[in-house]
């Protein structure tokens, strides 16, 4: 059997052109000689649509364009994802579900049966588990249909789920299995994800065809990869990351095993935040971006990525030199854009701040100078950013890294502004990694930026090693801490000095209060702040 | 049988100050001659905990905490609330469980079946279902114990659940209900609590022992308002709002029926705001809080309301008037702070506004002033009061109401500054009532900060009604699509305008980005924006 695998960049919310999307797409595969075009999970309205799903115009709308898109399959069937209601009173009022559609109409409703609701997940909020298991019969083949979260019970020790729906599909004994899923990126998701998909075809011993979401949807990053995989856990076909492509595979005929070599993680976390910015503008309707260019590494990078993203004509780089700016922050900075062909422009922020000063003497009296006058800096710097972009409708690109939103390092209202953080799920260190990636077939980043010692320039001399742990320990230990969820006993452990680990652990969750407030971050690894990490504020806990 | 209602004031992760509290709660109780004390939910770490109980270690306090609490049931038993773990390796690694203490030994512990997943709650991130049920057996009694939620799927036509724990434990034939409760604050809250409670006792026809947290924890403000009904449904007894109590009641010989006249809505919207600012000052560990008093309306209300808790001397206001500022901007404000008796300052704000507009003219040339320059006055008052904040460890107060969050109508990084947002869940009508409310018994709030039309001063002659529709309207239709999730259509159809209908709707969704960087919201209502409101930033729906 022909299938056509539809990886699209959908939009939440945008009915008419995800429908229009999918309906392309159908005419596409059918071109190619599908005989059935699978789509991704919630296809329809776009993953995750979030508290959109509680309107019911929205679940209306859902089933309109299901209805419209139904009525171009009259010689090729197709599966889409949209939500569809329980006609039980029992229970929530949603299933997430696959619509198999064909003869111009909606023929079969299959229901999602494990409902993620961890990390960025959350639909149990929304759904009802499945608990009624029926395959597809399509042209003589029995298809079992099963959505993403579905396919990721088997073969775990410590399984997230009571249930297993495969279990329960196999002893209907179908031929092929379809998985459509909106599976996010991190940079080990592709491991994760194949050792899924491939445990799967090895357990039941039949061939899948998986279908996966591509495009950002501000933090997430759907990263595409969709594939075909044998009956022997062999790879039949790997569509293209970060990008949509329609392709139309013989999941009978599978050719030789085909080789595919995955890209470094690192590469894949550059063209990931490069669809982020790029999806983000899009999607708001937005075309360009501004951002303070400091001289250091970070802004550097947002720079270079930001440019890839939407163009050099379309990044507009502010320097905004004080007192306290080394000569080389401004050589520097204007090297790289020189470098890129992008545009600056300069605007001191020495005139204001000493106004704010003046206005303030009488308060502040003869205080001594503290962490009020450094937050203010950046306050100024912030400020005259967001009022060129208020003036001019550019985004302002926030430049604030992961090591320093995890412990507190950033001025709130200053450098901690913008409408989107493109490397808060970038520890320094990988910070690093990327900016020797973006060099890596010539000087782009200017080399005195990589060797410079990190430094928030807010007071003479000021150093980043003055307040924080150096960066490769720091980040050592938050990735223990965040990612692998391990406390101050496993720390210490592993052989981390205790006061280190206590002090780390403490400016962490003591930050929250600020983290609350930051931009959304584009989601790079399996544990971002925002959506996926919910700590309590006021919790006194390692605080 | 004499139960102990232990309603308490939990600090989440603050495990040594919470198993404190219990413990002296049970002496108290035993004191009174309680035979069984009872606390609430996740009471040992704090309801809700979020995250923390993604780590083991977390979870491992939690047990010591309530083995320490054990050894202080010797001769009275005590039901606490802390997770447990789920011995299956199938499923979450968690339940939500009442632990069943006695004899200085943990007895048995029962598990939540019934897990809330919507608006604020997340339980089924964290917690696996209970399917097994059982009694506890106590002094000859049998005690149905259940948590929270599990009481809430009675006599409801579109049932969340498909099961109903109640219906099961019936069948083992209890003597008492004892229910656990985490049950947060809104203006509705307790008439639903009550007849939730009510139809239990009388679908069962048993008395409830049911204990609820009391404090806020950030922006969820649990009222506490425990009480024991009768089998008939009738009032045994009613602990107080918003204050720990310890109350020993004999549920087999309840008086009769007690009669509670519920305070009116506003009043009790204006004790939560109250706990709601002092709880978060106190969990945090500050004293001191600062705002900009504009001399209308709003930032007048949040004043007084912080005035009240924390003490006149602890909440300093500064008036930041502009050149747009009217006369009596200024002296209203001042007429207020003198009715209060608490300290304020004046920064005129003119000369860094001023010196931005220099700064920034080679590159605003002479395009016409517009949105930029008014955010920038905003900016520099947001900036001035976070440098006041950050020199003398004030935490902000923000005085945005619910209706300016819900349209935008505010300044990021300026007048959306702040630590904690005191009115973001109180729509501008329900200001206007709560500062009548403040004025009940005499002046406080001066008579022309009520009658003024509201203004944000950031141009000549500027009123909200120049971009906002009439506040009477906006509310209503705010509050059909915010809490009632009302779309377009209904709205429709319940008479209002298309065009201002969709005007607002449009207006909500395209302010997502801003509302994502606001502070936390204490939250009054059944639909606050925050936590319990997850939309899309990118989605284009009615945007």
């Amino acid at each position: 059997m022909k299938v056509g695998l539809a990886q699209l960049n959908i939009h939440v919310g945008n009915f008419r052109a995800n429908t229009d999307k999918i309906i392309a797409a159908i005419k596409t595969a059918e071109a190619q000689g599908a005989e059935l075009v699978v789509c991704s999970e919630l296809g329809v309205c776009g993953y995750p649509s979030r508290d959109f799903l509680e309107f019911d115009d929205y679940i209306e709308k859902c089933r309109e364009a299901v209805e419209e898109i139904a009525q171009h399959t009259t010689s090729v069937a197709a599966v889409v994802g949209a939500p569809s209601r329980n006609p039980r009173p029992e229970g929530k009022d949603l299933f997430n579900s696959a619509w198999f559609l064909y003869q111009g109409k909606i023929q079969q409703v299959i229901h999602k049966t494990l409902l993620p609701t961890y990390d960025i997940f959350d639909e149990y909020r929304y759904f009802e588990p499945n608990t009624v298991f029926q395959l597809v019969e399509f042209k003589g083949r029995k298809l079992a249909i099963t959505i993403c979260e579905d396919i990721w019970n088997v073969g775990n020790e410590n399984p997230l789920y009571v249930a297993c729906p495969m279990d329960e599909l196999i002893k209907l004994q179908p031929d092929l299995m379809i998985n459509l899923s909106a599976s996010p990126f991190s940079y080990r998701q592709y491991h994760e994800r194949m050792g899924v998909v491939r445990a799967n075809c090895e357990r039941y011993k039949l061939p899948m065809v998986y279908v996966n979401q591509v495009g950002a949807q501000t933090e997430l990053i759907f990263d595409g990869g969709s594939v075909v995989v044998g009956a022997g856990g062999e790879l039949g076909a790997q569509l293209p990351f970060f990008s949509e492509e329609v392709r139309t595979v013989d999941v009978e005929t599978l050719r030789q095993p085909i080789t595919f070599d995955l890209p470094s993680p690192i590469s894949l976390i550059h063209d990931a935040l490069v669809l982020g910015i790029r999806d983000y503008f899009s999607k708001l309707g937005f075309r360009k971006a501004i951002l303070g260019l400091s001289g250091g590494i970070d802004s550097a990078l947002v720079l270079c990525l930001a440019v890839e993203a939407l163009g050099r004509e379309n990044v507009l780089s502010v320097l905004l030199p004080s007192a306290y700016s080394s000569g080389h922050s401004v050589d520097d900075s204007l090297a790289l854009v020189k470098n890129l062909g992008s545009p600056h422009e300069i605007i001191p922020i020495e005139a204001p701040f000493q106004e704010y000063l003046r206005t303030l003497a009488p308060f502040f009296k003869n205080l001594p100078q503290n962490v009020a006058e450094e937050n203010l800096q950046a306050r100024v710097r912030g400020t005259l950013l967001m009022a060129m972009s208020n003036k001019f409708g550019y985004i302002l690109l926030n430049t604030t890294n992961k090591s320093e939103a995890a412990v507190g390092y950033g001025t709130l209202y200053g450098d901690m502004c913008g409408g989107l953080a493109v490397l808060g799920d970038v520890y320094k260190m990988q910070v690093y990694e990327l900016a020797r990636y973006i060099n890596r077939t010539g000087e782009v980043i200017p080399q005195n930026i990589l060797t410079k010692a990190p430094s928030a320039e807010l007071r003479p001399g000021q150093k980043d090693s003055d307040s924080l742990p150096d960066y490769d320990i720091l980040d050592k230990v938050l990735y223990q801490y965040i990612e692998l969820r391990q406390g101050p006993k496993e720390l210490v452990a592993q052989g981390y000095d205790k006061a280190l680990v206590d002090r780390i652990l403490r400016m962490v969750n003591m930050n929250e209060w600020k983290r609350y407030q930051a931009p959304p971050i584009l989601r790079v690894s399996p544990k971002a702040f925002g959506m996926g990490r919910r700590m309590p504020i006021e919790g006194r806990y390692l605080g």
